[in-house]
């Protein structure tokens, strides 16, 4: 290898993907592929919201460059449903659209945050909540979501654990419910005290919300709702319309704030995919609501049944299971359970990256049709039982 | 406006956009709008690599996540391309596929730069680069491609002060050729003297690629060609093709190291958008070769034709003119002689986004056709010999 510079501290810190081994591992062991690692769907965008339909003729400037901010049209549209969702006045000026969730939690955070600046993140975490902080030179002061000793309060003990963790470098609180990876909704009266707090704190709410539309139990409450003015609201259609391939989702900000999050992601990826735009607001005249619809009891019905096979409680929202493997471990660390069941064509995400949960791994139970999935998940089961 | 949190420094140092004000002024003005102040093309993306020839039916995946790095068969097409373009064996793994060249250079400077670190810009610049470098809180440091006073051995004064500008903390040098917005082609020898210059300190090359298939005079020389071991090479669909709403560029990374690269790029935008990946595939089986080839002849005239309207040099490469206005100021600051053609529906971009240019403007030719464009020209110039 030839000699080179030095690399930034962020690479030196970012852990290499054990991923991508796995699924090499998955691919040469001869078994049908379960890729339940990573979270996607089966489904296809809506019909009339796909790219083949998407005329040149008919939409002008379809290749060319988007404004930074988003089309206007789609702007307009997404403020009506922000205003509709998170019951708040919202104008189009409040919205900015962003080349997924992912680039707009980027804009947001690179908006707020300093380098040595903290950020109170509820564990487990969505994975790249943490190296998106690293990236900016802040940090991510995890505060466990639930721990054992809580029953009867849990609430009054997150709301205590997330105060004991707030100091002077503390700038805002990372919210994501539904949650990412544990399918977790929090309740309305728990997102309200932890918006006061943050209130009280003078902290931004970050509110990651990419998965509003599937929700199976419980309610789900907009962060924006009860604090917006300190309130980023970050939404996706990756999740909602299974159009993650096109990389579009948006963020709502507090007044006079968006112009800022522009000066970001204009810096990161220019503007989002124009075509990913006319796409998202297809959907959103119609078809999307007609597709999760139809999707979301789907979903439902199938995360229940994997819940079931293996022996743990039913999602209450989104796409995933997380749950602990500690009981089929014995002396082996989980990454050699983890290549055992890649070895059967099985893929997991390992529970480290969420968060400390050594023994946990994350499924996707929306990744492939529900037949092959729940097959997937009894062949899984199968292995764990015989170890 | 309601009290909320302190926003970073970044965002506090990041000037608003004069572009916003000055496009509303023109909107407003009841003059035909000539948007010539961005660089885009009135060319539509080459036949059988639009969105609407992308079916689903065909492609597996088409509205599903990419892998991070990118779709295999583009890799592998990019590997090929490098390999013949910049003279150096190129695999696979040596290329990632960005959310454009902003993506690209995103990706290559999270990689290799920390706060504090200097890297040398020679300016006139792309606008974007300094906040790429502020963002992660670097520093541009300022080099005059061109002055006055070089005459005659340009070359040589030009490394003499790169080498003067260099100090412990640099740790980059970032290469625009073809440049924008001067549209020069730095020549084979002193791509070669800068390339040896970063190798004998130590130092990465980062080299901006962009305008490669578009040069009229002089011969493009990849920085790659002279340097693998220490360059990221960045190239871009967006103005090769006319796909800039696309958002797909790649970047060719020394070896081994596009996997840190990829670490920086999943955080930013996770994948690039798929249908974008398919288009370029297809754009490079064929289509986008004789789009350039149809192309190119077409820019270079209207693009000497423009600068003889304007009375000055013709452009040697890419879509953009940049020139000195102060014979036409007077007392004016360069923002009310900008203001005053916004008022006829003429938009140019301010000199001080390209660097210490107080007095010059960039124009972009290839944003309207021909026609509208010299008709533009022809107005700018009563407009600027009327006062």
């Amino acid at each position: 290898m030839p000699e080179h510079p030095r690399l930034s501290t962020f690479i030196e810190a970012a852990a290499a993907s054990v991923f991508s081994r796995l699924r090499n591992r998955a691919e040469a062991s001869g078994y049908e592929l379960a890729a339940l690692h990573l979270g996607d769907t089966y489904k296809d965008a809506p019909e009339g919201c796909r790219m083949q339909d998407l005329l040149s003729e008919e939409i002008e400037g379809l290749h060319r460059y988007s404004p930074v901010e988003g089309q206007p049209a789609l702007l307009s549209a997404l403020a009506e449903r922000a205003t509709l969702r998170h019951g708040r006045q919202t104008t189009s000026g409040d919205v900015l659209v962003t080349g997924g969730a992912t680039g707009g939690l980027g804009a947001t955070f690179g908006a707020i945050v300093d380098p040595g600046d903290e950020v109170i993140v509820l564990t487990p975490y969505w994975p790249l909540i943490t190296g998106i902080l690293r990236g900016l030179h802040a940090r991510a002061v995890l505060v466990p979501l639930l721990l054992a000793s809580d029953e009867g309060h849990a609430d009054a003990a997150l709301v205590s654990r997330v105060e004991a963790a707030c100091t002077d470098r503390t700038v805002a609180l990372y919210l994501n419910t539904p949650n990412n990876p544990t399918g977790r909704v929090l309740d309305p009266g728990l997102v309200l005290r932890l918006t006061e707090f943050a209130r009280r704190r003078g902290l931004w709410v970050v509110a990651d919300e990419c998965y509003e539309d599937y929700v199976y139990a419980g309610q789900h409450a907009p962060a924006r709702h009860f604090a917006p003015e300190r309130t980023f609201s970050v939404h996706s259609f990756s999740k909602a319309f299974g159009m993650a391939g096109n990389r579009c989702g948006y963020v709502v900000s507090p007044p006079g704030l968006t112009e800022h999050l522009r000066k970001v992601s204009l810096h990161t990826f220019y503007a989002t995919p124009t075509a990913a735009q006319f796409a998202a607001l297809r959907a959103l005249d119609g078809p999307g609501d007609a597709f999760v619809a139809a999707t979301a009891p789907v979903y439902a019905e199938v995360g229940r049944a994997c819940a079931r096979l293996l022996g743990i409680p039913p999602p209450e929202s989104g796409t995933f299971l997380f749950f602990d493997l500690s009981a089929h471990l014995g002396q082996r660390p989980l990454i050699h359970l983890l290549e055992h069941l890649a070895d059967h064509g099985l893929l997991l995400a390992p529970g480290p990256s969420f968060g400390p949960y050594p023994s946990h791994a994350r499924l996707c139970f929306t990744a492939l049709p529900p037949e092959r999935t729940l097959a997937a998940v009894g062949r899984l089961t199968d292995l764990l039982v015989g170890g």
